[in-house]
């Protein structure tokens, strides 16, 4: 990098933001009584298209050359940065190629397609997405984003932590979900440069804990199972963003499938608002190690609220 | 009234302030492009309690006199106003008493208890209630409040709509519930002193129509039926408020009870609230008659989110 992260943070939230909400941070005093600690959800459940994916989508296109923009982008994922791509890609008109897995479900196409972005469907391996991937890039010219292992990508994600700790600033720690470590590494670099002694801690499934094991062992481990409800952390870790995650990462709480359930659940009925389970983590992090933040100020990052409401585990 | 109505509401928006949250508004554009609107959502259920019952409850308790408040406050109620005025008495150190029926879901009477109201159960008639709320009220000297046929509950529903006003003062009208007559009572007198020509009109299902043939037959008509999913739209109109309905109501829309349910789910997935039926039924009500409203700025009173989320409708 030829220039400071934190100068590199400041004007990527200044890229962006014309493109994406500033979005709310809401608080309920129940949960905080329940909790034993001042709580401060950053609602990114109400970013565009659904999920803060839209914030580092639309850094990475907005970082390309109007040469690479004229041949669009291409990416494999079948959640949330499908769409995000497809409606960053709309608003900043450049075409989006999304390598979907033919077995995804007929509702996130639908999304996809909605944000106009061009599905090629694979096989539902990982070898078969950047296979496919790879032909659309030859093929078309169009820039290839990965999902989480993109440095613009995770200077992206982070600009929910800066907006949450400009509200904020006196935040002692944030929590934030591990999937594919884009968002947790953007939240880290954040909190390094505008926090004041603000400690990030990932919230992960046990179900699902390449991280946790990772910041173990000192390099990157292989998820064993990702039998988990929070769909959108079953991704792995990336050579990017972990050296990110390693540096910056107080630590990493795991939590049990019924714990996500019950969180989700209380924040239904007292935020009052939608969240898929792999934002609810965060607050079965929060109750589950309770002792570590009593008394604390702490934000937790609600990623994401795209979720089958026909099909809620309670 | 001994000064202007103007001047009434001003105050109660004043008085009520320090005890209430000045709740968001959000938009969806995809909701804009579905009605061909531009549609503001008040979000109530993000109020104490989780509805818009708390302003009122706080407006008639604060307007009691010392001695008056010493005495506590007394009403019937199973919903969301045994809750409010169980809140704002506990918030202001009143004792609250709250006559339910004997049929009240244990959940209702648990969130009532939770806030420290003091519960006496009764018949699950009319007749019953109102027994027992006088009863209270000559053995304590409580104050009875009606959830919706008092004067100062309605200048206090009516703050939601101030705010809104507030916020965007160009709306041409606002769509408001019409259950027992308060919220849309006060909502018009807002709308009268603070709104510039902006109508003010009515969401009611079909299975609960009392306000829609009272405003055509000019006296108070009573429910034939009250078979809706909107519970919290099952009661009467008043002799308080339905003048006051008379005089600056524009019109009532009436739903059908599966355009409430698929109003209820755009309003999860769109915007990633939770809120009860009852709240749902005014963006039923304007993509029902969506041509009334083309081209409009059109605010949505969103009355409250106290539904039970593990029996969603959909």
């Amino acid at each position: 990098m030829q220039y400071s992260d934190n100068q590199i943070l400041i004007d990527t939230h200044k890229r962006i933001s014309p493109f994406i909400h500033k979005t709310p941070v809401l608080t309920s005093s129940q949960i905080n009584n329940l909790v034993g600690a001042d709580v401060y959800f950053k609602c990114e459940n109400f970013q565009r298209m659904g999920a803060f994916k839209m914030r580092g989508a639309t850094n990475a296109i907005l970082k390309l050359s109007d040469k690479q923009r004229g041949s669009g982008v291409v990416t494999h994922s079948s959640g949330n940065f499908a769409q995000a791509l497809s409606l960053a890609a709309k608003s900043l008109n450049v075409t989006a190629y999304i390598v979907m897995p033919n077995n995804a479900p007929q509702v996130k196409k639908d999304a996809v397609k909605g944000y106009e972005g061009i599905i090629t469907e694979c096989e539902p391996t990982l070898e078969s997405r950047e296979r496919e991937s790879k032909l659309i890039s030859q093929q078309t010219g169009a820039t290839f984003i990965h999902p989480s292992n993109d440095i613009d990508v995770i200077h992206g994600q982070g600009t929910a932590a800066i907006e949450l700790l400009n509200d904020y600033p006196k935040l002692d720690a944030i929590i934030s979900p591990v999937g594919g470590g884009g968002l947790i590494a953007g939240t880290a670099l954040a909190a390094h440069y505008f926090g004041h002694n603000c400690e990030v801690v990932g919230a992960e499934p046990f179900e699902a804990d390449d991280a946790y094991r990772s910041l173990i062992s000192g390099k990157i481990e292989t998820n064993v199972t990702t039998n988990t409800i929070a769909d959108g952390l079953r991704t792995q870790l990336g050579s990017i963003n972990f050296p990110i995650i390693k540096r910056h990462i107080h630590n990493i709480i795991r939590v049990e499938e019924v714990e996500i359930v019950d969180a989700m659940k209380l924040i239904f009925e007292r935020l009052k608002i939608v969240v898929e389970p792999s934002s609810a983590i965060v607050l079965a992090a929060i109750i589950r190690e309770k002792e570590l933040f009593k008394n604390k100020k702490v934000g937790l990052i609600i990623s994401g609220g795209n979720v089958d409401i026909t099909q809620l585990p309670f």
